[in-house]
């Protein structure tokens, strides 16, 4: 019999549907000891919160999110509101001793993250933070091989993650823009590649920042004659080194025309090479250094059973795991752990961590030079 | 509130567990009239029917098919049972008035498939048979654009359905290989392909096809020394012409060396083309003739919110939904169809249609000729 | 001292200035005992050839073919003229013994064919005919693994040669269409389709072939309101068995909306794969059957220097080779077959082999049935 | 009648090969005033001017380039002389009011370079540079989509040229790592990236790079047991800004394993986006943005004879342009300018500006900051 673990979620939008669908279905995708149980939705109000509780298949809604944090019925918090309620909810349930998965980015600065992660280190509870791209079975694969040495002493980076979302001149003026929230597409966008770049080589421990405001006036939402100023990067450009040694650039944009989801990255090493983007994300290209070179050329991976936990959710490879399967494996990984298991890679100290990457850039752009970390 | 429709399961396998994650997501990602409750499973004993129940979620589990047809509580039959169980399930189903959801193939010979259509027809309830390839948001839109007149006078068709799960010559002797069972890759796989030209651009009304058995012999399970003769085709290779005039080829092919899914299509018309793989089944390639080819070529489509109903799973484009997910888009078309809205394309007399195509092309391979429908 | 041969080339169009480009870069080119004159050229009207020889670098023109096969100054017999001068014109440079260079196709019919590969075989000299898509250092490397036993068993082929050219209602009708030049598509670009199918795996002896005029009448050329009726196939679809074993698919069309020069194949065997399209004719993708599949996809391999005779061209990979390097290859080919060496594959008898396969394709069409070759 | 323009070449290895390639071909493919006549080769040697000239087609041949220069019958200096020799070569030419063509890099810094552009400017003669690459028809699409303003303000601009040919710690010390040559890998190959990128945005005004040595090592060519010091580039990072007010990065490497010519940019706009990449050079992908995004995407536009100069190669689609013919462009456009005609883009002025930007990277990979040009 599987131990109930009740979920108390704070938040109702697309992301907490999806955190919903992910609880729906975790059991079923994998063969866990603990079995979540959705016990309590919070939103800003008792009736949105109760509509959403229904569609989503909660047993009870708040319109209060301290009253979901203190509710004895709640075992787990999880944070998928707006981005400066992170804290406060977080350090709430931290202090109550609950485990919080909280969605991204975890505060607006490397401050605000260092002391919720410093919160949950000290009540000794798990906590993950939702950069679910890199529970993508080919991510895993990746940093398989290059643990592995499968690609030698690693020569460089090269990451990206840019969409066209913000690309034109009458999309508003939006909390994603405020700077109280912190940087702009770096933040939103960027601190997923900053991320997989983590990941896969460990910590950046100097950088050079390029970060730009390209549209510099964006109309209020429902009033397009008025305009307000944007003070955050719809761009940023960064050279990185790596602690490792590598060294690389990572780019991020809100304004990529034409692109839907660029999140990729090369990983160069004196064996191989590997190529991936987001955009086809069942797949992971491949170059293995060979003697003979006749026969020899970039290949593709295709995501199958033999690249865990792919088979959990199909027995053939090809058919493909879809975005929503991401936060599944991303659940998989936090009841796991809350299971006794080995702690997610992206808890609250590695939200830290990309923060700080983040707030040296903006430093690094403002003052145009180097900065450590 | 929505009403509760409940859900009776044969067989717990991995499209068992695929169905039971549909209706475990289809209510969080979809606002529908019907709330599925998992009331019933069955499999072929209690004890492994028990152990499937619990993981997936029923409520009550049974070790007979016949208790669950007959159970009062169950109001929909889905069938993920052994191809040749098919019948006799929907059979029972259906005589007493219960809509079935049943997995392809829905019969070895286009006789059943009609007798099943037929007693369907007759109970005047909902079916709808797993081709859920067609469910795909890209596919909705290739239709779409084919109906509108898009594409101009449609001139040729070219599909394909290849994977290399039977490449081995150890592969064991398996029931997809009993001739009992009807056809071999043609019927496990070339179904689909066929399916989705019918669905594209309508009957298929004659045919030539020229099918062989490659590995004419392979070894039983457990008994590597023990060899069966194999009757069924590995491949099969048609040239077809669909009703409305155009016409193509289609190939079938489980021996196709590092093909996972390859399941594609060309639609050539006169005013443009599309292109699609089911390996990358998040994009459609579109070419649209234009007077100015300058700036002109292949397009690749990226599935979003703006081809429904990917907007359900996910609120911005490129994120890309997975295999499981197309099920739940399945899942959906059956339960809409139950609330009385439009039935599924694919339903038991679409099955024997694309039976029929099947059953013809044996002919004309045995017969080493052209065929009528 | 090389030595020289002097090239008389009849026709000047297109082909003939390919033909007149690649003699004048072979010897800088390739090695070779041979060092090519343009000594003449022949074409409709003296004034003509005039022209075409002083902008091609010819020493001389004449008016009239005759004169130019019967010059003593004229070694080779270079034919791009149209279609229903190749059988005339080679003949006449046979009777005298001279090797012959002839532009496909070689024949409107397999008859015609066969008489100039008979005449060719009784003079003894070298033929030469332009299938120059089989000159690529890709497609040597193709043959060479397929042959080296790096497949294994072929089990299937797929082949097309399609391309749009013909699309529009308002092209002309001209002598492409004419019956009484042999076939349609299937001749005019399905003969690279079925050359490279033989190159590759051998003779093909037997056939079922769809063939079909879309577009069945055609305006004339600067008379666009009298229309002419098309009788030659626009399309054409084949299922063909090679006599080693294998079976297949050929297609076809030069309607095919948005497709510039998609002449691909896939070679399908026990051990491998290989994947191949002219759109990109410095690549070959290669699948190579592993036990670890974790590492394993279609790989991208790109000529460079390793795959002869690209170092001729350049001395790194990626660099890429053109159209008009193929034809040189072409004529390297010829000379040094000319100096002693192997013959080229392409000659007359391989040109009648390839007609044969399309007169049984329009036989196998016309009667609806299997056709023996 | 065409003038005869009497070509001296300075140079027989693989560079100057193609340049005799060039001149047989260019008037053949093109329509000049100019007739190009290989006039005189000079190497090292008279012995091994005399076997070049003789397998590339030169009338005579001299074993002292200065001989070359001075000689009357050389109308035209054309230098694929080792790098350090461009510059006294250039000097003596220009000094007669000879035109010059030379390969890249012009001068291992800028000083020298200007010096050489100042001489050209002070004699008033045509020069060009072999900047090659930009000499595809389909960098002059993305050039006039540019200008014309399809793309909108331009938003962003990324480039790279990495190749792999330096990959193994076993690549013998070469010319190319001698600092006295200038920088390593992006004077080598990244000056055709910086190249590309100032043909379609112009200007570069400031930068900052990071450069490394990653093999500091290499053996002596045929003695292999003794090491020397490597002290160039081996990659380089840059974050650039252009004077029209867009930024970008630029990147290098001639250790990117699998990389055999990655030379490719992606040019950002507000209305559109373009991604090019040289080992498909023969296609463009281009995004328009359109307000109906359900059958929109990045388009591969294919190389035809409707992007000029394709057509002088070949009159259909498709069939791709290689390499070389990239060089005949190049020379077409140099005869162009000597006849009276537009002067070519990479003249020795656009050759210094180029420079300029590599010394800049050197200083600001040196001292770690911005550097403003």
């Amino acid at each position: 019999m599987k131990k109930p673990i009740r979920i108390g979620l704070v938040g109702s939008g697309f992301m907490g549907r999806t955190h919903a669908l992910g609880f729906r279905s975790v059991g079923a995708v994998f063969d866990l000891p603990l079995e979540p149980v959705l016990e309590l939705l919070a939103d800003a109000t008792q009736e949105l919160a109760a509509g959403a509780a229904a569609r989503y298949g909660f047993a009870r809604a708040v319109g209060d999110w301290h009253a979901l944090v203190d509710d004895p019925a709640v075992d787990v918090v999880d944070i998928t509101a707006p981005n400066k309620l992170h804290a406060p909810i977080s350090l709430a349930a931290l202090a109550l001793g609950k485990p919080v998965y909280c969605e991204k980015p975890l505060a607006p600065t490397a401050d605000e993250a260092l002391a919720m992660a410093m919160a949950a280190e000290r009540a000794g509870v798990v906590t993950q933070v939702g950069f679910n791209y890199i529970c993508n079975p080919m991510l895993a694969l990746a940093r398989e091989m290059i643990e592995a040495g499968e690609l030698g002493q690693i020569w460089g980076f090269r990451g990206i993650h840019a969409e066209d979302f913000m690309i034109s001149r009458r999309s508003p003026w939006t909390w994603r823009l405020d700077p109280a929230g912190g940087a702009g597409a770096i933040a939103d966008i960027g601190s997923h590649i900053i991320g997989m770049a983590r990941f896969l080589l460990g910590p950046i421990d100097a950088l050079i920042a390029d970060m730009e405001t390209v549209i510099d006036r964006r109309p209020l939402a429902g009033r397009p004659e008025e305009m307000r100023a944007v003070e955050v990067d719809d761009q940023a450009r960064l050279l990185v080194r790596f602690a490792r040694g590598c060294r690389g650039t990572i780019e991020t944009s809100w304004l990529s025309s034409g692109r839907k989801m660029q999140l990729e990255f090369e990983v160069i090493g004196e064996k191989g090479a590997l190529v991936f983007s987001q955009e086809r994300f069942n797949e992971l290209h491949y170059y293995k250094v060979e003697a003979d070179g006749t026969r020899n050329g970039f290949r593709t991976i295709c995501a199958g059973p033999e690249h865990p936990p792919y088979g959990a959710f199909c027995i053939a490879g090809g058919h493909q795991i879809g975005f929503n399967d991401l936060k599944v494996i991303e659940i998989r990984n936090f009841l796991t752990a809350l299971a006794g298991g080995p702690k997610p890679f992206a808890d609250f100290r590695e939200a830290y961590e990309v923060q700080r990457v983040i707030d040296a850039a903006l430093l690094s752009s403002r003052e145009e030079r180097w900065v450590r970390l």
